[in-house]
């Protein structure tokens, strides 16, 4: 028995849930919400002492970080593949989801946010400047890739998603959120609408969650 | 013939010198100053049109992300590995190594130090201590799970190096740059002092390399 501890609109939760989706599998979910702080409650840190989001309990060990949560998946049951085969195409593709979760993502989420408005004098405005700067940053970046990568296929990295739409449609879900108009990234947009036809990704979205408010 | 685009104090350069060193290879090193902007060379961007650092250029195409190069060079030539072979285990490393290059290293790289100078009044004292609080809380995390992980092994996940140690030391240096007492994580210590003894740590230091300055 697996279970997922995650947040409607943690873009890393949401991550994990299109992965889910996409193997077929649905643990348990356990909803932990992090505006109220619940990742602190002792019941979820004898669990999972860092107190992070999110979490899978294997049954044989909780996992935390969403990558390397999704690149266990893969591993674990193969089908359908999230990564391609050939070792310099699973390096782009990894390469484009680090942009994602290691230079936008880190920056414009609610503990840094919280930290900047607390220490620099910012209010909610200010903050979301902040959050913009980068997520805009960064998706260009994604576009200029994914534009140059557009074979015909409809994803980011060919005909079937991957572990780079995986991190891309919760990032422009965040994107959304903080007032970005995403006119400036035609080919992202073209791949997110592939995206959101897939039930995977569709019943993946925060809205579409038990614990959404 | 592999060429590596790096520059001395890059924690991310450094993350993939160590991992050349481990493999037992040695690309050619190609130096572009990331405070001189060399990045936004023309010559760099015709071969890397996003700019960023590291970047490997295997012969059949371009990689980038520290983390991406790492698993590909794990892929590409498998021994010494460096990531166990148990699935669980693999999510465990590649966690601990999430933390520094998801949550730590991205708030405390130069563009962010500068966007906060630049928009909000600091000095660089102010953009130190800003650097010091993510890098803090971060180590913290990483000390209690390498606590809970000391098995008797020297290194962060058992007898032998790996990605995990290969993502710390360059935190560490980088902790000590900005003026942070590593008294706090003896764990982490201990681990540095074993890989400081293998010369595939030693000689990937910043201060060993050809364009430090």
């Amino acid at each position: 028995m697996m279970r997922f501890y995650g947040f409607f609109r943690s873009s890393s939760s949401y991550r994990c849930r299109i992965a889910f989706n996409l193997k077929g599998i649905q643990p348990d979910f356990v909803p932990v919400n992090l505006r109220a702080g619940e990742q602190r409650d002792p019941a979820f840190l004898a669990m999972n002492p860092q107190g992070l989001l999110p979490a899978l309990d294997t049954g044989r060990g909780v996992l935390t970080q969403s990558l390397a949560i999704i690149e266990w998946l893969d591993e674990t049951r193969p089908a359908p593949p999230l990564l391609p085969a050939d070792p310099v195409q699973r390096a782009a593709v990894r390469a484009f989801a680090q942009i994602i979760a290691c230079e936008i993502h880190p920056l414009q989420n609610l503990r840094v946010l919280n930290f900047i408005k607390q220490n620099y004098g910012l209010d909610q405005d200010g903050a979301d400047a902040w959050a913009r700067h980068w997520i805009a940053e960064g998706l260009t970046a994604c576009e200029a890739i994914a534009a140059r990568r557009s074979h015909g296929g409809a994803f980011t990295f060919g005909d079937t998603p991957g572990l780079a739409d995986i991190c891309l449609i919760p990032q422009l879900f965040s994107a959304d959120r903080f007032g970005l108009d995403s006119a400036s990234w035609p080919r992202l947009r073209e791949i997110r609408a592939a995206c959101d036809a897939l039930p995977a990704f569709a019943d993946a979205h925060p809205a579409r969650q038990p614990d959404a408010q």
